[in-house]
């Protein structure tokens, strides 16, 4: 594709000769002359002066006024650049076709122009149009997954489950297992307490590889839309979660807690049961959240405080050392 | 079913119209008039106050006296609650049927009214009565397995792996992979130590999705009868947890500890190798336990301690900066 | 085998009588006379008294001198009792075989002497000669796996990922899935950035049960040779680890982070993106590295800092709550 052409789809302006001949994406420091790249940390300026790109992505500010380079100008770089991954390399049209090696329910509603490959079990489902379940996915009764959603292999979607549209999951998530719920009796052994809710997950939902979303003890457990879900990350039964939230690898989400929109959460972060987080809540990698927090906090620690508050401490505790031994020194003195 | 019915599978007296039907179970809040619901926590008064179920599991203490509802009066609601769950949902009779589609090796021993479903493998083992192996179980050689075991879609049980009755084990959990164990030569090199020991769950044990227990590196990684593990906890190689413990979400437990019965761990908690836990130790969530404790201890922190300590240091850490501040201000009077 | 021919395949010297029949390996405690063990630690000397091994595995200067039993000596026990093993339990010989229950595309090579089980799926892609490919595997298009390597039942493989020799991979691990990497747009919705590169793992890595390696955005995400991963690890996008490092279980690497050649990380530690650490550097569990730190440092606490730092601040505050209680007694009286 010609530079013109590419900053045409980008719909944005450009300098360089207009004929060069781009064909894919690269990071600064791999690509030839025949990449785009992007730049947007002044700090790595050395990266870009350097660059053999055939075009670099930039913004009109952050653009070095005395280099002469091909730059395709945008206010958002990173966006933009996104963009042109996109368009240099469309995704890969998967065939649609049943495998007649896949196990599918004569109940299960299939729609149009699916792809099910080999060992997929379904039972009484429905599948929506133009969905991918990929090899060895097992999806039990009852569930119902909506348009354009992409199931990657060995995803296991227990009985009763509902996916909207433009969902993807990735290989090994569970959706749907109990939830960890028991009774305990005098002697201190366990009932289980039968799971009879399901797991509601919105439209345009991204799930990580093997990661687990437990079914709600009654109701459902929620994932709004347009929340992405890293790999390795647990989410208890009863669990309520707004639209457009982050949750980072390894965070976990104990039972029965609600958390608002736009949250952002820190990879191998906690979060207790039953409390309760506004909308744009930041929350630090490895912090425990203990207890509610209203909207617009960012909170840091374990227990999780406000972050200024916590790494106020970790700098007062940094002296301490030093502080306890001029003390002893002086009591020591006085004494 | 009857009202009057109910009660009486359950047990328990009961007030209002014995011929009310009730249908589902819900929680206050969701309920309908064909529902029962329960109460235990009276800061949820209001809820009760408001709700629409027909009925509600309650202690005669907890009951308001002044307000006129059908009741069900139990001494532990939740509990009654959850047997009325199983009463009113009675788990699915699942068809005992062994798949065409499963490959199942001449040599094992497949007991009475056994579901098997497609695409699963079973080696030289031998599987007991009424058990369901969901579609795309892996089971190695030389396992066996008890009665009444319900093994759900892609997990995986090596060889020489040992189940006992009543196991539950939900979706990708893995069960006897190798333990982490390598020799380390003088440029750091590592050289696998073979593991050959092997996994023993006893009775009644419930284990999470995408779960890890890894097999001994000699003898047996054992898990005790009753214990109940949640989703994406690591049990290391050659590690004893007694009976009855509860380990929730993302725990680990490093190589060769032994845990004593009754013991709660919660999520995200870490337990050093090779050290020893008694009985009814308690461990909040995201604690790191490094050294040996005795029963009955509670623990809290990383490294843990007794929660009492930990709350003590936060509790003074808290004031730390402000305890700095005025020692910074007082010396620089006396300056 | 004979005391004696296990002494000389071991390449060591021996006491006792060379006749003695030695069949199996065990610990100290579960030995009998026809067991090889082995002693590395002092303070264990009462198993070593009061074992029934038909042999021991020791140093001599570890040995009590006015003790009579039958020993191998090595200066390096551990080493040698793992060389035992391996000689004792030679590794199960699994037949080469291509199940008729696996579907392979027409396009994919296959070397010589690899084992295919049921229900795997295998894309346009290359497999080394003697490889073992467990049941339910699924390897996508484009993968190169190299000779002698052994992926355990339920693994998946994205498109394009490289393996190379001898790689061992645990049940239910995920390799190539998507980094997580999306731009957010002004109202904190997420769009996908195409994880378009790919996966290395070098010769000689093992990759415990459901641990995820995700692939590039661009480039490669790599894991150097000789690496030991446990189960449940998150490794994200773009990441680099070096060689003969050790990452314990469910400790997370967020992306583009850079770690040298032999650098240990222990259980549920975390490490931030974009970071780097230098070679030899030990990290220990749950600590959270949130910086660039240079080779030969030991790391602890989160966030991490070194060892040392961390643990005189944490015996700092220890003591906190006595100074705190004296400095208000103090104030108290001089008011």
């Amino acid at each position: 594709m010609k530079l013109k052409e590419l900053a045409e789809k980008l719909g944005l302006k450009f300098r360089g000769d207009p004929e060069t001949e781009i064909e894919r994406v690269a990071s600064l420091e791999s690509a030839d002359k025949k990449c785009v790249s992007f730049f947007t940390n002044p700090r790595l300026l050395k990266k870009l002066l350097t660059t053999k790109a055939g075009a670099v992505i930039i913004s009109e500010k952050d653009c070095p006024k005395d280099v002469d380079f091909a730059a395709i100008f945008s206010e958002d770089p990173a966006e933009s650049f996104r963009q042109a991954m996109i368009i240099l390399n469309p995704p890969k049209k998967t065939e649609p076709t049943i495998s007649e090696l896949a196990f599918i329910a004569d109940e299960a509603e299939i729609g149009k122009d699916v792809r099910i490959e080999p060992f997929v079990v379904i039972g009484k489902s429905k599948i929506g149009d133009r969905c991918v379940i990929h090899a060895g996915v097992v999806i039990g009764d009852g569930v119902e997954i909506g348009h354009d959603c992409e199931i990657y292999p060995n995803v296991v979607i227990y009985d009763g489950v509902t996916i909207g549209n433009r969902v993807i999951i990735h290989a090994g998530a569970v959706i749907g297992s109990d939830g960890f719920g028991y009774t305990r009796d005098k002697n201190g052994r366990f009932n289980k307490i039968p799971q009879l809710g399901s797991v509601i997950i919105e439209d345009d939902v991204e799930i990580g590889a093997n990661t687990t979303i437990d079914r709600a003890t009654l109701d459902n457990t929620i994932i709004g839309a347009g929340t992405k879900i890293d790999n390795l990350v647990q989410i208890g039964h009863n669990v309520i979660i707004g639209k457009h939230c982050s949750i980072s690898g390894q965070a976990g989400i104990a039972g029965s807690t609600k958390i608002g929109d736009r949250v952002m959460i820190g990879g191998q972060a906690g979060i207790s049961d039953h409390i309760e987080l506004g909308d744009d809540v930041t929350i630090y990698a490895q912090s425990g959240v203990d207890k509610s927090f209203p909207s617009g906090i960012t909170l840091f620690g374990s227990p999780a405080r406000r972050a200024r508050e916590t790494l106020k401490q970790l700098a007062a505790l940094k002296k301490l050392p030093e502080i306890i031994d001029k003390l002893t020194k002086k009591q020591n003195k006085s004494s």
